[in-house]
């Protein structure tokens, strides 16, 4: 086979970027190594950026999206005594949309094979060859059986944390950041209306807690706990009483019902550069890894490729590699930016560490509510700050 | 002795408190251990956040501020490549001073000594007694050997970090939060006019370093280091050198002169509550220390006596113990506030921990220098928040 472009890696980061090459007219090949069943089903986040959510509508994959998700022009923030509403519209002129990360899977999954673009799911042996030269390849096993290679310009790697692409770089080569936060999160899907109008980020004594949602009808609801805790140990019981203590706030009440998944999630930072060696380029988590709290992870993925379309397309349009060549950096200010913003509202809602971190997260807080220019810097990073202004 | 408010502590906390009681006609009588020679040479804090400024003008003790302080109207923040300046008044409306501690406490000497009104230094035995009555006094014995006692309705404990005040609430009613930094700072007085407008404040990855100045003539540098750094090794031409490596930026050069004094210095947050016991009010140090980054210890001090000298003029006019009562609530608040901003520009500007760390420190330094809200936020907590809008 032969592609201008080859993605390893059918989440949102391949897909969205064989969406962008397509509507220029480039040509590229997706593989896979889970089936469409198991990508369309992987539960992430679901919390879009106005940018990410705009994109998506402006490319005409957005009409699912513009008719089920669900825009959110704030958040509360909340400590024991006060539930505080950030107002995202008046702070800085945008919104985030609800909707889900598999949603945006299915929908651009959906389009690029009913417009009979090449996508190959369960491929296995997967490899990349020869990025240092001007012909790399993707080596791969199809469903079949037979052994397959991709002859291609530039090989994007797509391919998640746990990836080939991430190690085909020498490790010589690669400096790598991690921070292993010392909670984890138990989260809930639970059949039950939201309880609110907008999610709730609440700091509370016995650990963080967020109200998430998922549909009208569907709330997702996490609680910070211990790395080493077990599933086993947290009933369906145990799980809306200590939901209901975090975020108990007079006059208002946790609506409770059936548990339809649990799940536990670790919580890390981690930034591997460089995001390109010859002719592979990183995107998504093949390259960074963002912990949960403010849910960087969708757009940043979609942020790195939206990059390396523009630059493709230039490439492409006049041959001028002025763009692919500025990609390790210009993707990496933003990296760095987000998996600041997830940091820094990691650290300030999750209680560890000794009492004076306590008094200073409730400090802050404090501040966030009463401060416009606090406020609006939460407000301008969570709904996403505009590419071109970093 | 009798007096309406007893005042342990001639250091700023106590003298503003004492001014701002005698401009409201409410005696007071202040009791200082030190000598009138140590107390004026004691060289500390620099900068002074426009409320405080305008107190002092108002009240009639910023006469010599007006003519010999100097307004700053910003500060540089530097990481390496890059001295970006951030515009106080465009950002926030307001300013700070340089006019050193040292120099208001002895326009506040001169003035109260000046007016007759009683100031004791080199005092010895001072002791806090019935605080939990309505008839407090002081104990001490005078310089020339006589032990006196003074009844009061209130005592205020202005007396330092070290003091006699704040161990006089019983240890089971109190509780601390402490933090001690891994550096200290080693500051130079030197005889030579200052490199620069406005302080810059250096990220540098061998450290921090700070260019502030006392004066159109004298600078005041400072290195970070470590904790446990002996001054003799640290030769005039080693800190000249290690200052020029973290101040380096293109056409732009570091003056040298003489090295006046030398000193080490460590870092601290340290918070104790309550701020009230009966009748006894703490203030200033003896309740609370924050490192010098962010130059916020002695506003925090006068914060807390123009909070408290409202207080007792609302008691003495109509007997209302409403602004008492609510003392430790208010300036609480204000502290932890402030020992937040100290905190966050301490621990964004030293290099200390992983690598990580130190690219969301980088990370951070970038978004200061391009977020209008971020730039302000820093801005409005450098200047001083305004105390009613805590």
């Amino acid at each position: 086979m032969r592609t201008q472009v080859g993605i390893i890696g059918a989440g949102p980061a391949g897909l969205v970027l064989a969406h962008l090459l397509a509507r220029q007219g480039i040509e590229s090949i997706v593989v896979e190594n889970r089936s469409r069943e198991y990508v369309e089903a992987r539960i992430r986040a679901g919390i879009l950026e106005q940018e990410t959510a705009e994109m998506l509508v402006d490319t005409g994959v957005g009409e699912r999206l513009q008719r089920e998700g669900i825009r959110h022009d704030g958040i509360y923030l909340q400590w024991p005594g006060t539930r505080h509403h950030l107002d995202f519209p008046a702070l800085c002129g945008r919104s985030v949309w609800v909707y889900g990360q598999t949603e945006v899977v299915k929908d651009l999954i959906t389009e690029r094979l009913g417009a009979g673009l090449p996508l190959y799911f369960e491929v296995s042996d997967t490899s990349v060859r020869d990025i240092d030269s001007n012909r790399p390849s993707i080596g791969f096993t199809d469903a079949s059986g037979a052994a397959q290679t991709i002859a291609c310009d530039v090989i994007v790697g797509a391919d998640g944390f746990h990836g080939v692409s991430r190690p085909a770089i020498p490790d010589a080569l690669r400096t790598t950041w991690q921070r292993d936060y010392p909670f984890s999160w138990l989260g809930i899907l639970a059949d039950v209306p939201p309880s609110t109008d907008d999610l709730i980020y609440a700091w509370h004594p016995n650990g963080f807690a967020l109200h998430s949602m998922r549909s009208q009808k569907l709330s997702r609801l996490y609680l910070q706990v211990d790395p080493d805790e077990n599933l086993d140990d947290w009933s369906d019981d145990r799980i809306w009483s200590e939901l209901a203590t975090r975020f108990e706030i007079d006059g208002w009440t946790l609506n409770e019902g059936p548990v339809l998944e649990k799940l536990l999630a670790p919580m890390r930072s981690f930034v591997s550069t460089p995001m390109r060696h010859g002719q592979l380029f990183l995107a998504g988590d093949a390259a960074h890894i963002v912990p949960a709290t403010g849910a960087k992870g969708l757009n940043l993925a979609v942020a790195d490729v939206r990059l390396l379309a523009k630059a493709l397309t230039a490439y492409y349009d006049n041959g001028s590699t002025a763009l692919l060549d500025a990609y390790p950096e210009t993707a990496l200010r933003n990296v760095w930016r987000k998996t600041h913003f997830s940091w820094w509202m990691t650290t300030m809602m999750h209680v560890h560490g000794d009492e004076f971190d306590q008094q200073l997260q409730l400090s802050q807080l404090r501040y966030v509510a009463t401060s416009e220019a606090a406020a609006r810097s939460l407000a301008e990073n969570y709904t996403g700050l505009p590419l071109d202004e970093l």
